[in-house]
């Protein structure tokens, strides 16, 4: 299986052109459209995004994921193989937190390149044949890089921002749910927000966080739009209310 | 073949998720999206909307049908046959006037339940398995209700109201155009619309009614958004002006 | 491959069921999304568009492309083969530099007509059935038309105006980047833009133009929406200023 992760969209000329290349590169192989609609341009909090969902598909899963404000520029092209799971895209940032948080991760720079690539567009011309070669299990040409290399010590484990917000205008954090405190509540925007288990569970009206269906910390609000409701938009910092012991 | 009748939109992680189960439980059934972007958490309008449009696929069809704002809470999760095709979703009137309609309906609780299932996501978790299993022939364990059980019966048999909004801005009502006199008149917005039997035979910039390509009476204006126009929005009521005979 | 290009959108319930068609009348075919957010009812930008991405998809191809707003009215709808791909659609002008760059181009009025077919929807009913008998090589009835006949005589052959703005605000032209000298300037909403070539050649916030990955002229800001920051829309027009010799 083959899942796009990009900022793309999907009713403009991107993504189509991609499962093109994707169809004659891997025939046959089935591609899910996980994220199109990502913060345009933005690698960081896309990267805690792709932790908490890539690691929901099975191993075997190759990854295209692209976010690339520096496309044409002088950032590197990666293979990344971490889990079992293979990811493919600009070395921005993107790959960051799935291979700090992996048991076992390698990345290669590719090396191999196609016969004519355009300046603007690597997620068609470079990276979906090479995604499409890794789901045939044929892997192009890549310089292998130091476990160490091309990280991103300073950014944090976790994001204490809004990372995305949905079409329900529910926000979701970089932060795993499972890290905090049951009782911990949420800052944001002025407020101050207590943990429900899902929707059903805050009035009508109320606003809340919760873990959601991927492990993420999620700001909602019950029958309304956390967006609008409580000015979110990607960015907003959050900040992490330990409650008195 | 499965078709997905949700408000999850494309764009974002919910649909491809429940794509990604649907072809792990069902591999090679195609997967089709009638509709993405129902009004959100608003079950009526939807029921009305999939009551239309549901039967224009062929029997052995199965709908996965989520519009949930329940979800996490008591609302049961549900299987119904009606006339050969299967639907899949929350126990929320979504399906009540698709089984009213039906010649031959009827609804099972579903009694399966997943290893492991997140409060906030049964499309994923919960009916994108069912859906899955009834595609391929096999159907998951369930309680079959009597055929009154959990009807909404204060519903009307038309929903006189726009229903859904689409992409040129025309305005579906949940009224059968079949059943409204042909010299009908529709009053919305403080405007009287006549009728015309499709855009090409009104004059540009004029607001008519029509029945649309599934059946529905629809709202619109011939090169121009009808819902700027005239200022209708999902839930803005119609009603219907018999001629004088 | 089936390739659409439309102005349908994808969330709403119009691609759907075209795919439903295309499936049962072409089974196993790929069909890819190319565009579903064309300016809706404008054929005349579309044709453009059309021109610059069809020719990137293989010979073999059939290209559905529907933006349509005389259907229901006389206009004809029309099969046309131009170096050896296949575009189906009404006769409005969408295939006009297709077939006028072509090198070798036919086409055909379409004869056959379905048992039933709405007078709104004939993407689902007319042409969606033909593109699907195409791809399988079966052509449907046609009444061949002179080379001359139908034409647009009077559309220029490259279009001097804003034919699409894309998810990230960038403004694609209707003019072919490669028939342009390259110190070219571009005149637009009152600012004269310089070429570069790609993102990462121009300073961030710094308006340009360059040529896309499909051959266009577009005009991009560099970590901004062009759209936002130059105030631009479909339809603005563009004017080239040449450099002095």
């Amino acid at each position: 299986m083959i899942v796009l992760f990009t900022d793309f969209g999907l009713a403009g000329p991107y993504t189509g052109q991609v499962k093109a290349v994707l169809h004659r590169t891997a025939p046959g192989v089935p591609v899910i459209d996980l994220f199109a609609d990502l913060p345009p341009g933005k690698p960081r909090p896309a990267a805690y995004l792709l932790a908490a969902y890539g690691v929901w598909f099975p191993p075997g899963t190759v990854v295209l994921a692209v976010v690339d404000p520096g496309v044409g520029g002088t950032r590197a092209p990666l293979m990344v193989e971490a889990d079992g799971r293979w990811y493919v895209g600009p070395d921005n940032g993107l790959f960051e937190l799935v291979m700090r948080r992996a048991d076992r991760a390698r990345s290669w720079e590719i090396a191999w390149r196609p016969e004519t690539m355009s300046a603007s567009f690597h997620g068609r011309d470079l990276f979906a044949p090479v995604a499409g070669r890794l789901a045939c299990g044929d892997m192009p040409a890549g310089l292998a890089r130091s476990s160490e290399g091309g990280r991103y010590p300073d950014w944090p484990d976790d994001l204490a921002e809004i990372a995305y917000i949905d079409r329900y205008g529910n926000a979701m954090t970089g932060l795993r749910a499972a890290l905090l405190p049951h009782s911990a509540r949420l800052a944001v925007a002025g407020r101050m927000l207590a943990r429900a288990r899902t929707f059903s569970d805050a009035a009508e009206g109320e606003a809340f966080w919760y873990e959601n269906s991927n492990g993420l910390a999620e700001i909602a609000v019950n029958a309304g739009r956390a967006d609008i409701v409580l000015g979110l938009t990607v960015g907003t910092p959050v900040s992490v209310l330990k409650a008195a012991g």
